[in-house]
């Protein structure tokens, strides 16, 4: 599995061969193996502990090396580097194997930050900043800083934001350890790629300490005990999001979030037919929300449930896809929408847990 | 579930819109509903008890019906059709839903074998047969009877046949119930698609009755319960296969087969980057197998196992994929390699449990 993560770096058409490879470093003196996979942008790093009989570095097909290793009985490998040639040799019981590599001499080195103070996040607040706000980034690799997650943080708290220009996500999270963007304030967009490689790296991440966070004008770089994720930040003005979200509602509802992301599902069944829209009904008279969905040529859907609601009537529509994304990234067992007008956007809050807000642009819908 | 399974009758690019669609059928005298997926060639009839209160038919896109059917909530859901229009109408306490089909009156009727009795064949003889010999059949369509299994048939025992021209997998199953083939001998090529949904079907099928098999000289029915599985038969001769299995072999091994297939899976690995060969070495003095593999510019491997070993010692080399493919299908612990040449076709066969004969043909190497 160190070999499958560190791959996660390797580009599928390097630039130049040896990027398409791993780093595998050897040393006597920590008795541990260092292994980098990097594509330029992003770089992912991992060390853990073997008997280190002599100091080298090489680098392998990871790939390769991976599926072979994952394959060999539960014991013991031992893996000699030969002395003239970029090879391994792989021995067990099993059998030997032999893999080709290249030699480590023109690897690139991994870009480090050794300017400025490390700023510490507590892997809780990192998870629930990304896993409320890494979903709405764009996916169009054109779009260029929407790709990405920006970051802001003062004395007491980090916010994430990300959007792809019809939806929005902020996450407000505090971090009970203090202070942490140490003296300076942040203000950088990080690219969408790096931190779900974050992400997935704090799945496993078990550790109480806090994760480690060094950033200068152009590259960020993640230490989380053993593992090291480093990116190039994303150049270019952020949009200025805070403006988008109005700062008054004319309607208000709350909703049982389960129960509302499962009508939706059956909705959606319908909606993929067509344009994906969904219409909200709102109906203070009845405290319910009516959701419907007409495909034409196809069939149709109407479903109704239960919601507190204040202020008058309406009816707007949104993409089915960006309410359950939503609906799925709020940690809470109810949830308010707020909206003003079909032709303004709303917004989604969950009630309790993490400060989350999530902005969604409805879609014009002839009635 | 119902609805996925004829589902896999449907034609992604039906020949007319009818057939894009399950027909569905309510029956008020046998209180059952009948699903039927048919693409021509292959047709699969599904019934299950509701309450029927007026008979109808109709014709409905399955996949949108049952991805709605299977988000809904778990309760009883009630299904109406139109007076005048091919539309039903999904009603629970979720909400409504409304798709349109197409009438009933286009959709072929499903072919059915009426002259002839029907064959009774134990389902534990037939998944034996299908296990062992549907996955070397031939995947390319052109290669007409080649994607199908034959099967031939005497008083006593039922023989199962797939080749693609690379290897030949042959099972020979005993019928306990008696005589299988009934009065006639059977001599015929099944379509392996219609045989991967028999397979499907079976692994479902928790009855004690036999499958009945009916066939004229086009069409083959298999009833199993509630389910039923047509299929056009593949016209033309079926290679004879049985002259290709040498009579007498000059060499012999036995070895252990979940550890000959963990070798084999790690130097498929390093096989997959050139050629997938692997190259045998028997060796009589060692009474050892070692596998080899050489992929030039990336690595090699070798293993080497533990074999009973009689007559002299051979290299010969095998398409590590048929190899593996082969031994998965093998039912026993133990499997025994027949061989004379490095040229000449080698017998896989198990030790005990069912009777396979699995022939591969060894390729060549500049040694």
């Amino acid at each position: 599995m160190q070999f499958s993560l560190v791959s996660r770096a390797v580009p599928s058409r390097p630039s130049k061969p040896v990027l398409g490879n791993v780093l595998v470093r050897a040393d006597t003196d920590t008795q541990r193996v260092t292994l980098v996979g990097f594509d330029e942008t992003l770089g992912i790093q991992t060390t853990f502990a073997a008997q280190v009989e002599e100091s080298g570095s090489l680098t392998l097909p990871a790939k390769l090396l991976g599926d072979i290793v994952s394959r060999l009985p539960n014991e013991e490998i031992d893996i000699t580097q030969d002395e003239d040639e970029p090879v391994v040799t792989l021995a067990c019981s099993a059998g030997r194997y032999q893999i080709r590599g290249l030699s480590a001499e023109d690897y690139p080195k991994l870009p480090d930050v050794t300017t400025g103070e490390a700023i510490q996040i507590s892997a809780n607040a990192l998870v629930e900043g990304l896993r409320g706000a890494l979903f709405a980034t764009s996916s169009d690799e054109t779009k260029q800083v929407l790709t990405g997650v920006h970051l802001t943080a003062d004395d007491e708290s980090l916010e994430f934001a990300a959007t792809d220009g019809h939806r929005l996500a902020v996450v407000h999270t505090v971090d009970e350890s203090g202070s942490p963007a140490g003296d300076a304030a942040m203000n950088v967009t990080i690219p969408g790629k790096a931190l779900r490689e974050l992400e997935r790296v704090l799945q496993n991440y078990s550790s109480n300490e806090p994760v480690a966070f060094k950033l200068d004008t152009t590259q960020v770089v993640f230490d989380l005990g053993d593992q090291r994720i480093t990116t190039r930040l994303l150049e270019g003005q952020y949009p200025n999001y805070r403006q988008l979200i109005p700062k008054q509602f004319e309607r208000q509802l709350t909703v049982d979030r389960k129960q509302l992301t499962s009508s939706l599902e059956r909705i959606a069944v319908m909606a993929d037919q067509r344009n994906n829209i969904v219409k909200l009904s709102i109906s203070p008279e009845t405290q319910s929300l009516a959701l419907s969905v007409e495909a034409q040529e196809v069939g149709s859907g109407f479903e109704t449930l239960p919601a507190q609601i204040t202020g008058e009537s309406l009816d707007i529509a949104f993409n089915v896809r960006y309410l359950l994304e939503g609906l799925k990234a709020l940690p809470s067992s109810e949830i308010q929408i707020q909206c003003n007008s079909a032709t303004s956007p709303s917004v989604l809050t969950p009630l309790g847990g993490t400060k989350i807000t999530y902005l969604v642009m409805p879609v014009q819908i002839r009635s």
